[in-house]
């Protein structure tokens, strides 16, 4: 039994963005398709750390992907000199159940992350959209950020942060990263709303429980991802937004309806039902349900992220690894 | 983040049978005082390969003992030249939630498995016990035997398989092994009845689907580990046992009465109720449930193994491995 180790940089040599937008567009129509086995998440809580450690397994017969993420959130890490978030990915080989890879879980639930707003970019947005706002500009930012710019052709990024020291430390060291290879002025802006007034894209990735900018700004026809917001407390966007887009979409009905504040807190106030959802994205992919139909429409898409988008991400780096002979391998 | 590679031969180098048989002990007391915290199995059916993916989280914090194993059971596997079985342990620091070590499951499997059937010998049988009965060979059946050698000083082993050339086969390689440390004679049994007649100590551990042996020959005194029948279709062990026995011993009540045939069919044609078991393993050893009380008196124990055995132990053999320098690590 072999087990291929990858770690981040491994997986940055094989893995680009693109590769993890079409990985989360298949993930995606599997799960919609309704050919995913992912099991109820099992959590472990650790009293005395404060802590708890998250299973995650799931299959997905059509792109040969099984396995199991593995994560823990330990908040007093932190004190430590540690990151509150580890993970680690066990891909299983479908074929004879042998584990095969060992990967950076952390990593790959980043580009998993950032993809699948590049997905729903790509499907969603205007084809001539130029003005890009990202508001948040913690660990996940980097990877939304590359993948609207993969997307569409992007001419200005507009970074918006609560704390503006770490919104100009990201957007300097993401004006060397891409500015040049994408074509792309990256500005910081001085309010959310000065950020999302005339964006033809945005995207919220922040741990707010208060929406972080006023829906009213969006101008027609624009496309809004949303990030952050994976538990009913935390909500970041307006629910102006989610009761005037035209159309809204979600990565799966059952995590955001479930997990999600952006959704739960206006069900609650009756606002809206579950019939809010024009659909999944992949169900869009599979032809089932319309996509944008005017560039007037406004396109909200909302993601809790599942582990369909992990193991089929984790299955297709592990394929290209062994294409190029990346990574260490244990005989076990 | 460093994670520590421990293969069958790193551990086989760091952790005897005796450190197994103690982790064992240990864990079934935290078990049976409500200190450990074992989630439900989650299995993945695999319909293409007619092949099962099994996750077995858990977590003991009086042992400091958190993790998976990952089992994977496909039978097809053996037409190419694999096990059917195979076993990875992930094994999770408890302090930071971090991944800490990745190791050999089938090899940890076996151990905890042999050093659970000791931790109950070791408990139960009478101490001047000499003559030991192995019912079956297969691939669990050396553990468990050099189980029983460690913990009392047998003079003669009894083999008995229903295949007698893999008894035989089984016999002489055991015998190259222990017969000289532990001062052990090992003879293959032509029948089981030639095997358990008189035997002081009796290890079933089969995959038969009707008892191995006549319970009406087991000898006043004796002691039984009852190792298969770990799924309700299967039973090796004569219903006289569990009826007549003095004293019916379990690893986990949970476990056993809802995995294994040995218990389920006699309940079912109503010879019995659950309250034919006097009690857990863990509960004698916390005093809370006598242990045996007389020579006379014949002990049964049946185990079908539990996830707080694999943490614990694997978080024992980690200890030691670090101890002593040996593994590979990984530096994520």
């Amino acid at each position: 039994m072999k087990i291929v180790i990858l770690k981040e940089e491994d997986i940055r040599k094989v893995f680009t963005i693109k590769d993890a937008i079409q990985a989360d567009k298949d993930g995606l129509e599997l799960y919609s398709k309704g050919e995913s086995d992912i099991p109820l998440r099992i959590n472990i809580d650790i009293p005395k750390e404060e802590g708890q450690s998250l299973y995650m397994p799931g299959y997905a017969a059509g792109a040969k992907a099984l396995g199991v993420k593995i994560v823990s959130v330990y908040p007093n890490n932190v004190e430590k000199g540690l990151d509150s978030l580890s993970s680690t990915m066990v891909l299983i080989n479908e074929s004879t159940g042998e584990v095969c890879s060992i990967m950076d879980g952390s990593y790959l639930t980043k580009i998993r992350t950032g993809a699948v707003s590049g997905a729903a970019t790509d499907i969603l947005a205007r084809k001539d959209s130029e003005i890009f706002a990202l508001l948040g500009t913690g660990g996940q930012a980097e990877s939304q950020l590359e993948a609207v710019l993969t997307v569409r052709d992007i001419k200005e990024v507009r970074v918006f942060d609560a704390n503006k020291e770490r919104s100009q430390e990201f957007a300097s060291r993401m004006a060397d990263k891409f500015a040049d290879v994408f074509g792309v002025k990256i500005i910081v802006a001085d309010s959310s709303s000065e950020a999302v007034a005339n964006a033809d894209i945005i995207t919220s990735v922040t741990t707010a429980k208060k929406p972080v900018f006023d829906g009213k700004l969006i101008k027609k026809g624009a496309h809004i991802n949303g990030v952050g917001s994976y538990t009913p407390e935390m909500q970041e966007i307006d629910d102006y937004i989610l009761l005037n887009a035209d159309k809204v979409y979600v990565d799966t009905r059952d995590g955001v309806l479930n997990e999600s504040g952006d959704f739960i807190v206006p069900m609650r106030q009756n606002k809206c039902t579950e019939d809010i959802v024009t659909g999944e994205l992949g169900e869009v992919i599979m032809g089932e349900v319309p996509s944008r139909e005017s560039d007037q429409e406004i396109t909200f898409f909302k993601t809790v992220g599942s582990s369909v988008l992990d193991i089929v991400t984790a299955r297709r780096i592990y394929e290209k690894a062994m294409q190029k002979g990346v990574g260490q391998t244990i005989e076990f």
